[in-house]
This record gives structure tokens, sequence and C-alpha cells, in this order.
């Protein structure tokens, strides 16, 4: 990077006053919304997208901003990007599994309300099936294991639309809460003003992004990544039969380099270093290496919810079996999340530092 | 191979005698060894060794022999070495599910007998914990799902010791039948004179020898194989959830394979073509890709293992799931055999055909 083109506070306070504006805007349209499931989601995975990437800056920033402002915001923009996306979460992580369900056992899907995974999200359906029984009673052909596959994805969809409808309502209150105007209005300040430390002019906001940088590649290095690159290794799966561990104590590095990541994508995007000429191929490789770790989050709790669903009382040995293929087909999926990982993240491209 | 060195029907006539001979000479060792089990097991394991190369060549060089006396001797020595492997099946199945239970859950697999898979088979334990129950009540800080897994190792465990004891006292009588005696004394006419056909010295049996590996060639062409070399293609639990279909309809062709490439291997063995200088590498891919068959046979064994387990009448709820986590990480190995049978058949050796 030429010295003309050196990042300056001024540039990050312009990326934060965008992504301001960007998160007022989706404010407004998710107030307009009205009833409109699909426009208020989209302006709600606006605002979270948003709330983010302030966030992020405001803790990779942290020496060029007004300290005592940027901790105060910081938490309320996690609470308020973690509340929203709990419900698009539980959306997803059935989606998820009644997939697995279909792929394992298309009979069994068939029996758990004769929707193809994806094509009529539950969100918008109206009423029948919505309680997650069987719309019809299994035929006779089918074995006990095959009903207990249906049962399953039954089992599932009940929980996980119970739990979204929950995060909904919960959104929805936290949209509605003084805590919520008060991040609303801080951010509109921030839409006109960026709080700048004192010393922020004399400051180059390069040497955080490269600190930033630096925490994502030491701790991506600390990962098991030899043996991830080797398909079928079983990692994944240990202590798959123990899942009282739950979240899984092996996961945490990978979910941690997963936010690390993020951070660093974000800082690139504050100091425009996408934009530079040779940064495409990097662009396209920490997508890649993030869309992997995006799966694995999504597939090890996809995995912790089948575990979960199997301590429901009584139910039936077939229910759990399934229950537990899924488990394991889940867990095999967050194997399959690092071995990408290790594909991407190792693919440094030509000429990179 | 120069043609002075060609093969000829002699050749092969030497092969079936110097087998038939190591066949009787198993069979000696077998009816010494009295009580010894470890000494019958090798001597049985032998015996099986002999059949299974004179049965392939009975099969492979047909047209070389004596045709109604091969067709005779061919079931009988299937039916004998089918016999006896049973009990090592058995055997090797529960020491892969409790090896398998021990790797997805330590301390289930400590609490259904306190013993590491392989170190103390089954065969020679004396007494406790051969029912299969846990030698001690689980621990209180064990969660349902984990005492779980313990119960479906000792309901494994239980399944297949049984299993195992049945197929022992089936090959013993067998051993002793007067079917067993007439195998036996035909093998003992191989030993001195084999029965070729009129026309043999006319023959040349590379050509059947030739037949045999393109019938190999073609069947593993057929194969999925690029699928297969896609590591996480998830391809071996589609059906996972439809545990009905036992055996697997998708392993069919691979175990023809496994057939096939048994065949092949013995005529090259036949026809001295393992002494060949260039043989070695080729030897070596061979074995590999025998050895990613074998393991996916007994993985999808061992699948269908915990599957059918999981129909036993009144088992608990948590013992269900651990066998369907059992089940989709015994899938997870077939598709991992395929994985490594493709890299071991597609690696020719330089200079092959």
């Amino acid at each position: 990077m030429e010295p003309e083109d050196a990042p300056t506070a001024d540039a990050l306070a312009g990326y934060l006053r965008a992504q301001a504006t960007q998160f007022l805007r989706a404010l407004r349209q998710h107030r307009e919304s009205g009833g409109g499931a699909e426009d208020s989601a989209a302006a709600a995975r606006a605002m979270r997208r948003s709330a983010r990437r302030i966030s992020a800056s405001l803790h990779t920033f942290r020496p060029l901003l007004e300290e005592s402002w940027a901790e105060e915001l910081r938490p309320e923009l996690a609470w308020l990007s973690g509340t929203l996306a709990r419900e698009h979460a539980c959306q997803a992580r059935l989606e998820r599994l009644l997939q697995a369900v279909h792929r394992l056992s298309p009979r069994a899907a068939d029996a758990a309300g004769g929707r193809a995974p994806g094509t009529a999200p539950p969100a918008q359906r109206t009423a029948p099936g919505a309680d997650g029984r069987p719309d019809r009673p299994p035929a006779p052909e089918r074995g006990p294991l095959t009903v207990g596959a249906a049962k399953a994805g039954a089992l599932l969809d009940r929980r996980l639309t119970l739990a979204r409808t929950r995060a909904h309502s919960t959104a929805l209150e936290a949209l509605g809460s003084s805590r919520f105007h008060a991040v609303a209005d801080k951010v509109a300040v921030l839409a006109s003003a960026v709080p700048l430390a004192p010393a922020a002019a004399a400051l180059d906001p390069r040497l955080p992004a490269a600190a930033a940088e630096e925490r994502l590649t030491d701790a991506a290095a600390a990962l098991p990544l030899a043996a991830a690159g080797s398909p079928y290794n079983a990692q994944a799966l240990i202590h798959g039969l123990s899942p009282d561990l739950s979240p899984h104590p092996q996961d945490a590095p990978w979910h941690q380099v997963r936010l690390l990541l993020r951070l660093h994508r974000y800082a690139r995007e504050a100091l425009g270093d996408v934009r530079a000429a040779t940064a495409a191929e990097e662009e396209a490789r920490l997508t890649a290496a993030g869309q992997a770790l995006d799966r694995h989050r999504d597939a090890a709790e996809a995995a912790a919810e089948a575990a979960s669903a199997a301590r429901t009382p009584r139910i039936a040995p077939a229910t759990a079996y399934a229950l537990g293929v899924l488990h394991a087909d889940q867990r095999h999926e967050v194997e399959a999340a690092r071995f990408a990982f290790q594909r991407a993240w190792l693919r440094r491209p030509v000429g990179a530092h």
C-alpha cells in the first residue's frame, strides 16, 4: 500500500458513520415492515449486520476511539445482535436437521409432514403439522426405525419451532424496550459524529488491525490443522457418546477462530483493504474459511440439539436411535467443516505475507 | 514376461497341490491343538486360507480343470471356509464395536467391563462381565446418555458373544461331520494329483487369469469412485435411518469388487505373477485396495449389527440413542473405507497396463 493511501482515523470514522446509517435505515425498514415476516426478517438481518460491524470496529480500533463511550456501546450492540440472531438460528437449525432426516430417510421425512426441507419454512406455514406431529400414520411397510426417524423429525420440529417462536417474541420485546431505544439513540449520534480519542489523528489504524490479524493467525495455528486435513480422522465424534458435554470442549478453539476471523474481515473492510488490487484472492480465501467455520458452528449446534432432544422423557427407543444417528451425522459434518477450513486456510494466495 | 517363463497348466497344478498340502497340514494341527483356543484358531485360519485359494483357482481356471470334479468341490470348500469364518467374524465385529464405544465414550467403556478393547478377548475371559452387564453401577456423575453407551456396549457384547459361541459350536460340528470328511478326502487326493481337463496342456492359463482381472477392472470402474474420492461426501449414511435395509443395497457392488479382487490376487499368486520384478508395487496396491474393502465389509456389518441390536425389545431410550450413534459412526467408517479404496485403486504403478 502506498503511503498516500495509508488509512487514517478519518477513514475509520467514515466507515463507522456508514455502518451506523445502514443500521438506522434497517431499523426504519423494520418499523415499516408491519406484519410482513419476510421484510421484517430481512430488516432484522441488516440491523444485525451493521451492529456486528460497529461492535467489531469498537473492539479492534479501541486505541483510536473515545474509551468510555466505546466500552459502553459495545456490550449493548452484542446484546442486540445476539437477541436478533436467535430466531434465525433456530430456523436454520431446524432446516439443517430436517434436511438430514430427509437425506438419511426419505420415507420418514415424507411422514413427518410431507414437505421437502426449505421449501416451506415453518414461519410461513399456516397450521397443519405445526405441532410437529406426523400428519398421517406411518404406512405398515415402514419398519420401527423408519418410524423412529419420522418421530425424531417431528420432535425436533416441535422443539425448534417452539424455541423459534420464543426467540421471535423476545426479539420483538427487545426492539420495543428502553434498552434498545438507548442503543438506537447512540447509533444515531454515531451516524453524524464518531467520538475519536484525543490522540487518534496521530495513530495509524493499521496497527490495531494488524494486531487483530495476528491474534487470528496465532489462534488458527494452534488448531489441530494437520489432523483436520486428513479426511475421516474421526476426531469430531470423540466423546460423541458423552453428549452431557455440551458445548463440546473440542469445538471451542474453532468457535474462537470463527470470531477472530470475523474481526479480521471487518477490520479489512473498515480500512478499505478489500479494495486493494491484490485483495480479491485473499478475500475469497477468508470468505471460504469463514463459511467453513459457520458450517462448523451450525453443525455443532445441530448435533447438540439432537443430543438434547434425546433426553426428552418417555420417548420411544426408535426415536432415540434416530436422534443418535442424527447426532453422529452432524458431528461428522463438524469434522467435514474442519477439513474444509483447513483447505481454505492453508491456500494462501501467491505473494501474500 | 519372457515366453520361456510363460506359466502352464503344470504350474497351476503345482500351486493347487501346494495349497492342498497346506490345508492338510492345518487340519492336522487343528486336530492336535486339543483344547488350546489360540492354536486351534490359528489352524482354522490356515485351513480357511488354503480353502479360499483352492476354491478361487477352481473358479478362475475352470477351462483347465476336470469340470465335474471342480464343480463338485468348489461349493463344499465355500461351505467350509464360510463356516470356519463365522466365529472369527463375530469376534472381530465385537472388538470393532467395543473399540468404537471406547473411542466415543471412554468413561462408558470403563463401565462396560473395565477392559480396553482387544486387551482381553472375551474368548479367554473366565467369567465376570461375560454376560455383558456392567460390572459396577454407573457412577452418579455420568449422564443418562453415557450410561446408554455403557449399556449399548454391554448389549452388543452379549449378542456377539452368544453368536460367537454358536459359531464356534457350529464350526466344531462341521469339522466332525461326514460332509467335512468328504471334503478333506478330496483335498487329500488333490495334494497328489490335480484332475486337469484333457485339453489343459494346450491352454494358456494366463487367458482365464486375464478374464478374471477384466471382471475386476470392469466392476471397479462401475463403482462411484469420483464421489468416493471426494472426502465427506456423506454417501454411506444415505438411508442411514432406514436400517430395515440390511444388507445395505449401496454396499453390494463394493462387496462384489472385494470378491473379484481376491480372485484376481489368487490368480496372480497361482501363476507366480507376484514374483515378477515389476510386481512388488502392483502387489502393494492390490493389498491396500483389498484391505480397504475388508474394512468396508467389516464396518458395514458392524453398522448392521448396531441397527439390529436397536430392535431389541424394551431397551432404554439412552441405549437406543447410543446404538444410533454407533451405527452412524460405522457407516462413516464405510465411507472412509471407500475413500481409502479409491486412493489405492487409482494409484496405478508407473508402466502398469
